[in-house]
């Protein structure tokens, strides 16, 4: 049952009416250089922002003993956060409609050297339609958006008709541990929506996951007589061929996976970051490589790093250095699955007429090849988790930025989802 | 014409005298950490051998500008080193025989993981024969077996007749520019003696070494859509791949230099340490690869530098990624030409006869393809730079180790060298 056009008019210029403060607003967000563990200032931000606006709040640290038990939790390393999670809640006054969870993670990935971006990274330059910055579209945009969707309601005098969890968490990028921990400790609503940079599209379907590290020793000699040593670094790099082997017959079993079929190359490994010898003079004896591999929807994140660890040790056996001396496979974040949002939710219904009004198109969806922390509501609550966002470029890459004009798109359509999912109420005075 | 068959016997019985003295002080050699630029309180502890032995002491700098503006000079990065140059100098009362440079290093080559050690690398353990030790047998054994050769003679009241050098420098693993310094602050002489690890073998030609590091940059991406961007860590690959075919081209060209033509693979490349992107998750956005490699006795520095410069300029223009941002190549370290010792010179007939009395084997030959000091003064002094020294294993690499009843002999091949090239007074009272 659609919104009525007079609400939904009001939502709409309301947003309008916001945007100076909502833009404003974001770019102090992006300011903060908040990559893996340096999150603990823009989670006050963050606190402060939901406390003044008259949520109830709940900020706690991950509970490392329940994560770890826990199927799609990742190990713990000394790169982990410690930063806290930070939970606003709204009580309705009356719970007529349907709860909501909201959600964004405030971590962002590395920046890569300085040198190779137009603006420094946490400066939020606005160039026409566009605000650049690490961690703009990804995802501190969506993030406030949630926020000023919801500021939208109050401004005409409206409040959701149920419980909406805010969440702000952390450990996105890297284990997935962030959004974990809010399901350990309890939130669960009927709906989820994670405002992602996805292009104003909605992810019907979701890879996995998994971090592994694979470190290869050797034993080393003086070059002059290198024949008789053996060179870790060149060693990796036949462990990385392997891998690669690997990751297409991986791929060749696309066409059993609804959804990944037409996708030309779904399943990526990444080898994110090599490290081995100590100097140019001896002939390395050690090497590292941190690794990233997806696995299709359905596929245990157990089985699958069986089928990595195992594929590795057979290879060592067949290679003359790496028999040796096998190299050790560590997983060392993201052990998360993927999952599929099945069609003819009335969640997804509910979002695709907010798109509609939005934008003035239909909604449409599409399988990603990223890791989502939706991925813990669809796999561990089973509720519609939906996870659709602005339109942004260079997402992980120099110049990261996201659209204005799609920003402002969205945070209608959270608005509008927000309205007609959960219902509004008069504003408690 | 050989030394007096009394002289001769007496020499050899005070090395046997003092060997334990030698072997103790050896150790506590070996106990210094002197890895590069961690030199400084291993020279002050030669520094006091030599004062105490009554040697008249020169301590420098290096002279960076010097260094750097001589054909030989490898420049200077930030790690390297700003310990001292030490010179322990003998004056007879009168200058009757040739004068003499006796030269080794104190750096030593990093350890690697010391887990992979027997024992730790810097405890000179002794078992059966082995003095075990990172440094040991590179170099510091032939470092204190100049000091008591000289010692030996002094024990039968004897020391040289001509001047004697006693040089002790840093840098040799990495630039040479310890030795190129000695050169630059004027000492020379008609002959020099290095007594490396070369298993009481004299070298007749050395292999010059060059080093150099690749850079590679590249635009990350997110890792969903890694077909579109593009992986510095697997373009290093490419590039290490054609840097090994342009080492193949050079091996080829082995029959047109004397001694390298029965070599299997006389020159050789070495990826000696590798560093790229910054986790897992991002494609990587940068790789860096620290390379060593030999050239020829007869090629200029300059000319092979050229030669890698455009090879991997060429490479990369043929190469889709590689071609939009060409990779850098920075010379980082050994600039160092090789060298050929003449058959022929007095000096080497000298050490023949001096090996022969200690060994009961005549001196063989042989061509090396490490970067010596000795081409400081072959090179650029002309003289006779004889390298000559213990049996060791391991050079490098863990448990290093060097044989004590080589480093007798040795201790007495250079002590009757000296009393025969120098010549021998009455010591001073």
């Amino acid at each position: 049952m659609s919104l009525d056009p007079s609400i939904r008019d009001r939502i709409i210029s309301s947003v309008d009416q916001g945007f100076d403060e909502q833009v404003a607003f974001t770019q102090d967000f992006i300011r903060f250089p908040s990559t893996r563990g340096a999150e603990h200032s823009v989670q006050d931000f963050v606190f402060r922002a939901l406390r003044d606006r008259g949520y109830a709040m709940d900020r706690f640290e991950m509970d490392q003993d329940a994560i770890e038990r826990h199927p799609g939790g990742a190990p713990f390393t000394d790169k982990h956060s410690r930063a806290p999670i930070v939970v606003g809640i709204h009580r309705p006054r009356e719970e007529k409609g349907r709860s909501l969870i909201l959600q964004a993670h405030v971590d962002v990935v590395p920046t890569g050297p300085a040198a190779m971006w137009t603006h420094p990274p946490f400066d939020p330059v606005i160039e026409g339609d566009w605000l650049y910055g690490r961690g703009g579209a990804d995802m501190k945009v969506g993030h406030a958006a949630n926020l000023f969707a919801l500021d939208a309601l109050r401004r005409i005098g409206l409040q959701p008709a149920a419980t909406v969890y805010v969440q702000s968490v952390v450990e996105e990028e890297s284990t997935g541990n962030g959004a974990l921990m809010t399901h350990l400790r309890g939130y669960k609503a009927d709906a989820v929506l994670i405002p992602e940079p996805e292009s104003e599209k909605l992810v019907r379907a979701n890879v996995g996951v998994l971090w592994f590290q694979v470190e290869v020793r050797g034993v080393p000699v003086h070059v002059r007589t290198m024949g008789s040593g053996a060179n870790a670094i060149d060693a990796a790099y036949r462990v990385i061929g392997e891998l690669r082997r690997l990751e297409e017959e991986w791929n060749a079993e696309k066409a059993d996976h609804p959804y990944f079929g037409d996708e030309p190359h779904p399943l990526n490994l990444n080898i994110g970051k090599i490290e081995g010898g100590d100097w140019a003079s001896s002939v390395p004896c050690w090497c590292k490589i941190d690794c990233r591999i997806a696995i299709y929807p359905g596929t245990s994140a157990e089985e699958a790093m069986r089928r990595i660890s195992d594929r590795v040790a057979a290879f060592a056996r067949s290679d003359r250095f790496l028999g040796n001396m096998p190299p050790s496979v560590t997983f060392n974040g993201f052990q998360a699955e993927g999952y599929v949002l099945e069609p003819g939710s009335e969640a997804e219904a509910v979002l695709g007429r907010a798109h509609q009004v939005a934008t003035g198109k239909p909604l449409e969806t599409f399988m990603t090849a990223a890791y989502l922390d939706t991925r813990v509501y669809a796999l561990y609550d089973k509720v519609p988790a939906l996870c659709y966002g602005v339109h942004g470029e260079n997402i992980h890459g120099f110049d990261e930025r996201a659209s204005l004009a799609s920003t402002k798109r969205i945070t209608k359509a959270i608005a509008l989802f927000v309205a007609e999912w959960c219902g509004t109420e008069a504003v408690k005075v």
